[in-house]
């Protein structure tokens, strides 16, 4: 199953994916959930917020990201082991409903794991997409990736 | 219906807040939703990877963090715009089902903002703890939060 092991990875490969609808319905829910804020529950609440409407939470958006990334990790094949944590984020606009996302990725550092012998560390920036190409949000995430079984 | 300002935020300040308990049915509800990897998924799986058992997805330790911390914004009436990013998320320990979390956050910084007179950015710094009062997270995020209106 795994096809692309830390071996393979290599600083300033880029690479773009993913395709994600945005819909009312799921910002809506989301929100309700997690992020219960009048911006992203409610049309009229949100028009006099510094967003100008209704639209996703941050962390929606983030969760959205990441399954472009997992559905795009299992079609190359990435060994991936999960992630120790994240350098940054920045929501640079809005996400409304009826956006389509996409993912652009670049490689940017890597090294062998001082505690496990069998991965690499590896540090990636992702530039979110919506439909008119504008970046809604910038992720700079770090990654687990196993080393090629001898 | 607000009551704390960016003026009332005080650097230094603590506060402890929130208790949520995470289930099973939620932890694979949010990964076959946005984190679709073996270990947030399936038990046997789970046992082989780095974290030991079917564990919450960061992101959903992320969404849980800012349920808490939204209830808490509104019992204390404070001022919150929404956040324009985050300085770095660590995932420090893996969140299992029948963890309850609960957050201490502190506030690090605050400035005026240069394009906007009417609100502050305010830094803080969150742990997220677990029923032990173990570290599972650290967050460094960003909020915009109104001034006193004149």
């Amino acid at each position: 199953m795994f096809e692309i092991f830390y071996e393979d990875l290599v600083i300033g490969q880029k690479e773009t994916f993913g395709h994600y609808e945005v819909t009312r319905e799921e910002v809506i829910e989301f929100a309700g959930k997690y992020d219960p804020q009048p911006f992203h529950l409610d049309e009229e609440a949100a028009k006099d917020s510094v967003f100008g409407g209704l639209c996703a939470s941050g962390w929606h958006t983030c969760a959205m990201m990441m399954r472009m990334m997992v559905d795009h990790m299992k079609e190359r094949g990435l060994a991936s082991l999960g992630s120790p944590g994240i350098d940054g984020i920045e929501w640079k606009r809005p996400v409304f409903p009826g956006d389509i996302l996409s993912a652009e990725g670049e490689t940017t550092a890597k090294r062998d794991s001082a505690s496990r012998p069998k991965l690499g560390l590896v540090k990636s920036t992702y530039h979110i997409k919506n439909q008119r190409g504008e970046t809604v949000m910038i992720m700079r995430g770090n990654a687990m990736v196993a080393k090629r079984p001898a």
